[in-house]
Parts: structure tokens; sequence; C-alpha cells
């Protein structure tokens, strides 16, 4: 899996690539759709590198590609990468080293390609795909444990949580990327001690810290993925923010999961990051042997080799008085995807044991993730206890849920001793008064 | 809301379409997209008249429509419906009154028309959108009572049904048109008494009885649809069936809904039938001065006059053997989706209120449709309570769930003295054995 694309020693003729910290070093290369910011042009591919973005479109154009990779290219310069996600790892993977080798030092491509980036602070970015289904998972077992111990203290998880991969099906329409804004929902509610529920703006707003999954290539209705095959299918991951309404979900869940709590809002980062990509950092997976191993479908060699991604995790706030007064976002918590239950190969596998077909361009939702310790937590549900214990801010503000104003900023990345460090860019979505307030 | 097209003694020179029983009189002029069976001809959309299909991209370049009509046809002409359906009701009654003159006994089209006829048995459908997303809700009382007696007898209704039309989002990949078979699902289950799931081949396959609600022109992210104006926003009715593995949905449903259990399949009928074309069957809908009256958001005098749907359904079943020895299907119950506890304006206004989208297309389901006593039910389910009572088939076999060779068809018509019989054809579907039985 690791190749010449991960040597940490590589460097970049795009200068800001090379810097210390940047999320984008030439190791790297995420894939978005984007165009220049308040532009009418086409929507196409772009890889980001440094502080910019090469537009595939336009470096297809000059020829800079060949075979596989000029075919992966082709379809990466579209407006979505359903067609470049369909090709499947080996088309994905050719790209992935033509553009590596066209952005190192030296590189022979290097004067034409120069002419087709576009700064990122000159760009903007879409939704990267055509969403067929939008499945979101709850793999994470400290965000159940949290969440379960607020309604059930004796008995916080449910029998099903250690065998299954619990996952249920998502609202597409309302996902948007990075710079989200959206109002406060509003819908019924039941406080404690009523006897009927009042229709009023969400009082109990907050955010869920995820990892989106980037479906490559499908597989046919009927025809379950394998476990062992699990990494054919997977593009690349995001970073998702899963927007929850914690007191219309508590009256409306009961017996068919979170409707409207969910519905009106997901945010996602616009950046890819390919499997490939994260070799690196795949780690080891297991879980306490006091617990029920993985039924057979769930379970193999991959899986307990390097089935976790060590994927850094990090959720921050700024209120409108941190804007105004300048002192800028705080960060809320800290975490990894490496404390995942279950790993984004068994969700796949789960996903399709009964015959469920995936299509290239469906995004899968890893559910909040929550470390180990309390302030690990991926919720302001859980860092506040239920809402019993207000999250102190460094400003002297504090928060039990979100505030009309509030952004939250989601961040993700990835560094091992003797590999380059590899970001993710940001997730961030705001907060808008409810219709009518 | 009732015009011309609605008159019982319109005749058509289709002259199948005047046939007492049909369920594609020229009152109804329902949609589907179609091709000749077999063929690589390009989807069209077409309208059922008698046993015919008019090609509306054939019967367009006649010239046959002017006007708003001719927009809406122009737009019926291609693979899918969401053009046509985003046009808004308008262009759709255009076309309606345009296609239900021209398809009159003595029309002058009728020479030109009647070459761009194409027997329904010759011809094949596909899903007539691009479905962006899939809600099934769980509207009827009676279903909700029947399964919720199964797990809670003294407490078969949760607090919340009587409040909210409790919804939640479903798979898109899956649904299939008319004729869809499908693979036996495998999964976990947890059989009673055990102390740990087995993977298993489902052992309580069921359908359900339901009716399925095109969305037509949408609403913007965060701008509700109001519920006097939610006729403006359906498009038309199907039918619908959900099939559902009811042992792995029993242990996997908490606390996110059903998964699973019901992204393998779901079959819908191939024919739209508007909702102008139903406007003669809408009724007066109310519920027991006991019951919770609607909060305001799902209350109005539309609902109270007219938001109730008298469509009757039926569930019929053909076993392997009943194929075999020319017998023919049975039918397993009968109820009108009039039944509902909640309208099908009530659903989209709720689906609505927290800020989320509805787009063109957009397909909801109304959950089963059961009615009043038990053998009204719209699922095996609830007729074998629970799998203990076998329903007895008169060729002398008997169910308490589906098994492999079955097949389930949904019909459903309105009939109402002074107007026609409209009908909406049927939805099929059949059980294939798990893979690798």
């Amino acid at each position: 899996m690791i190749n010449e694309t991960h040597d940490a020693g590589l460097r970049s003729w795009v200068a800001s690539a090379n810097t210390p910290g940047t999320d984008f070093p030439v190791q790297n290369l995420p894939f978005a759709v984007f165009r220049r910011r308040g532009s009418a042009e086409a929507w196409r591919g772009g890889v980001a590198i440094g502080d910019q973005v090469l537009d595939l479109a336009a470096a297809h154009a000059t020829g800079a590609f060949a075979g596989e990779a000029a075919v992966a290219a082709a379809h990466a310069s579209a407006a979505t990468f359903n067609g470049l996600m369909a090709l499947g790892p080996r088309y994905g993977s050719a790209l992935r080293l033509a553009l590596s080798r066209a952005l190192r030092e030296g590189a022979a491509q290097a004067g034409s390609l120069a002419a087709c980036l576009v700064p990122q602070r000159e760009a903007e970015y879409t939704v990267p795909a055509r969403i067929g289904d939008y499945t979101d998972f709850y793999a994470s077992v400290h965000h159940a444990t949290n969440i379960g111990r607020l309604f059930r203290p004796d008995n916080p998880l449910m029998p099903n949580f250690k065998w299954i991969p619990i996952g249920y099906h998502g609202r597409v329409s309302s996902i948007g990327v990075s710079g989200q804004r959206f109002r406060r929902p509003k819908g019924q509610i039941m406080p404690p001690g009523e006897s009927a529920p009042l229709f009023s703006a969400c009082r109990r707003l907050d955010y869920e810290l995820e990892v989106g999954i980037w479906v490559g290539q499908g597989n046919a209705l009927g025809e379950p993925i394998p476990i062992d095959r699990v990494d054919e299918h997977v593009f690349g991951l995001c970073l998702l923010n899963d927007w929850s309404a914690r007191d219309i979900q508590a009256w409306e869940y009961q017996p068919l999961g979170p409707f409207l709590a969910k519905n009106f809002a997901t945010t996602i980062s616009p950046w890819i990051v390919t499997l490939e990509a994260l070799a690196p950092y795949r780690t080891a997976w297991s879980r306490p042997a006091e617990d029920p191993q993985p039924l057979a479908y769930l379970d193999g060699e991959g899986v307990r080799k390097h089935g976790a991604i060590d994927l850094q995790l990090e959720a921050w706030i700024e209120s409108a008085k941190m804007r105004a007064d300048g002192s800028g976002a705080c960060r809320l918590s800290h975490t990894s995807l490496r404390h995942s239950y279950w790993t984004v190969g068994q969700m796949v596998a789960h996903h399709s044991v009964g015959g469920c077909n995936l299509q290239p361009g469906d995004l899968l939702g890893t559910g909040t993730q929550s470390g180990p310790s309390l302030d690990e937590a991926g919720a302001l549900i859980e860092l506040s206890a239920g809402g019993k214990n207000p999250v102190s801010l460094p400003n002297g503000e504090n928060r039990t849920f979100l505030e009309d104003g509030d952004a939250v900023i989601l961040r993700g990345w990835c560094e091992r001793k003797g590999f380059a460090r590899i970001g993710f860019g940001e997730c961030r979505g705001e907060v808008l008064p409810a219709s009518g307030d």
C-alpha cells in the first residue's frame, strides 16, 4: 500500500506545499470540486497543493497525464466525481502517482502546470459528488456510552451495539459544503413534565464531529462486498458535521430513528483525502478480549492488521462575540478515529451484507467520534453532560448547546513518525437564527 | 379542483379506455417512463390510456400540444420526470387538459396520435424520476397499534404517534419498479433466548402495503411548506411495497431505526396518478375528539375538508405453487388510504417544517396502510399476529411470512358515485432465494 507517493522526503515546486504544518503537502493530494469564488466558471475537479488548487481540467488539457492517469483526470475534470469514483482504485492510484511526479521539485511539467494553479483563497467549493444515498453510522462506543448514560444510567449501551455497526439512512438534499449557514430548526419538543408538545425553535442545538466516507466503486443489488475487498470500494474520507437538534430528536426518535432532528443541515469538508493517501496512518484494530468478537463477515486479517486509521480530529467553536472581538475560535475537543469501535471497512461490509447496493458518490458518516475520556467527546451534549455542566470558553462565555451566530469548525490530520503530516482542511458551519426570530 | 377532465361521461377514441373496470379510462391519465420491452429505445414519458401507452415524446413531436401543455410535454418526453415535476401544478394541469381533449372521442388529433400508441403488453417501465431522497412515514394508527401490540401489549402506541407524523429516511438505490425480483436478505438475527446473534438468511420476510408520494415543486432549505400549500408540492401517487425483514429489524432497530431490514429492496408501481386526477376521491379528514388535535402547522381548513383520499388498496400473493398450477394470485387484504391517521399533506408539511428541503422527484412512503379491522392489515406480521396464526390461502397453503418464490402484488383504485373508476395498475415484486441457497 505504501509507495513512492508517501515518501516523506518529497518536496514540491509549489513552495507553500513545503511549509511545515501545511494540510496539503505533496504527499496528500486530496480532491475537491471548485471554481473561482463568485465566478460563473464551470465547477471542475482540483487537487490541493500547499495554498493552491491545481485545476484538473486545465492540467488535463495540457496533456500532463497519460494512460490510466489521463482517463482518471478526464473524469476528475467534471463537475462531480461520480465518474472518477466509479473507475475504482487502479485509476485513482495512477492519477495520484502522475500528480505526485508532476508536482515534485524538478518535474518537467512544472512550467505548464504552474499556469493551472488557482490560489485557495480565491476558490469556492461545492459538494463534490452527486450523492445517491447518505448513511450515518454510530460507530464510537464512547459516544454511544456517553449518550446512553444520559437516558439509561445503569445500562447505557444497547445490547446490539457490540455486534452491529449501527447505521441509519440520512438526508441528502440538505448536505452542504464547508461554509454552510443554516437556520436553527423549529419542530416539536416535549419539555419534561409537560403533557403536550410545543412547536418551538430548537433549544438544544448541537454539532457532531464525524468522518465522512466517500464510496468509490459500487456493488450490484444482492451482491455484498466481502470484508477483504472493502478498500476497493472506498474512494476517500472527509470531515462531516451532523448537526443535531437534541430536543426534537428526544421526542421524535421512537421507534424509527432521528428525522427532523438531523435533516435540516449536514456540513462536509470540500477536500476528499483518498484512502491511498491515508495508507501510512492505518493501524491495527482490536477490541477488548471480554467484548464479543466480530461475526465472520466483519472480521479478517486486514481488519486486525490495519483496519483502524489514526486520523486526529478536532472541533472548534467561534462565537459571534469571538468574531466581533477578534479573539478567534477555541478548541472544544480532540480525539482520533482510531478509537472507533467499528472500522470504516466494517461499516461498508455491514451496509452491503443484506444485498443493499452502494453506488459511486454515496456518502457514509462514521457517527460522532468521541475518545475514551469525556473531554475527548465529539458533541456538546456529551461535553456538557446533557446540558447540566456548561462548557467554559476562554473568553468568559460558556455553552451547554449552540447559540445563534456560533460557527463550529472541524479539523482533521494524520501524522506518523517517518511520514509527512497531511490534513483535511476545515469543515465550517454557522448557526443562523430561526425563521421569524 | 374538479374540472372537465373528471367528467364521468367522457369517452376516448382508444376503445379499451372505455371498457368497464379498466384502470386507465380517459379520466385517469397517469404518467410513467417506458420503452418497448427488450428494446434499446430511449426511456421516455408516456400516459396510460386503456391498454395502451401514449408516447409523449412522439405525441409532442406531432405538435399536438401548445403553450404550457407543450412545455410540460417537452419535459415529459425525457427519461425522468424531474423536470416535469419541477414545473409545478399549473403546467401539469395544462398537459392533463390537453391530453384529455386530444384523447376524447371525436378529437381532431386522433389520427396523428393513434400512431403514438404503444400497447402496454409490449412496454417495459423504469423508476420514473431520479429520486434525490426517499422518506418513509408510519401514518396508519391501525398498523402502528397492531405492530406495537406485539412488542408492548399494554401500551402499543408510542406517546408521540398522535402528535407527529413519524417518518424516517430510506434507501434510494434499491428502489425498483414493478417486476422487481430480489434475493432474500441475510443479516444478523437474535433468536429468542439466545445470547449471541446468528448470521442467517431472513426467516421473517414481509411486505408492506403503502402508497408512494412523488414530490413535485420543491422548497428551499430553511423555508418550510405551509400546510395550506402542500397540494402544490405533490405531483402524484403510486403504490409502494416496503419489503421488510422483521427478524433483522427487531435486532438492529434500537436506537436509530430500521436499516438492513429495509434497504435490500423497495418496489413501486410505474404509473404516477396525479393529484389532479385524484381530486374527486378526496374526502373529509378528522380524528376522534378524544385524540389530540393536530398542532397548527399540521391543521387547517383544507386538511379538514378534503385532506383524506379514498384510495382503495389491496395486497395479493402469488406463490410458486399458484403459478405452477395456474390457480393464480389470491387476495390477502383490502383497505383504504382514507383510514390513514395522517394525511399526505400533513406528511409533506411536517417533513419540511424544520427547514428540510424537498426536491422534485423525491419519494415519500405513507407507511403500511392497515384498516380498522385486523383482516384489513397491510402486512403479514399483522395478519399472522407476529407469526403465531398462519394465514390460510385458498389452495391449501398457508403463510406466516413470505417464502421463496412468492410474488406480492399491490393494487389500488378510486371510485365514487358520479365519477369514473380510476386505477393504479399493479406493483409486483418477487422473492428469490438468498444467495448461496
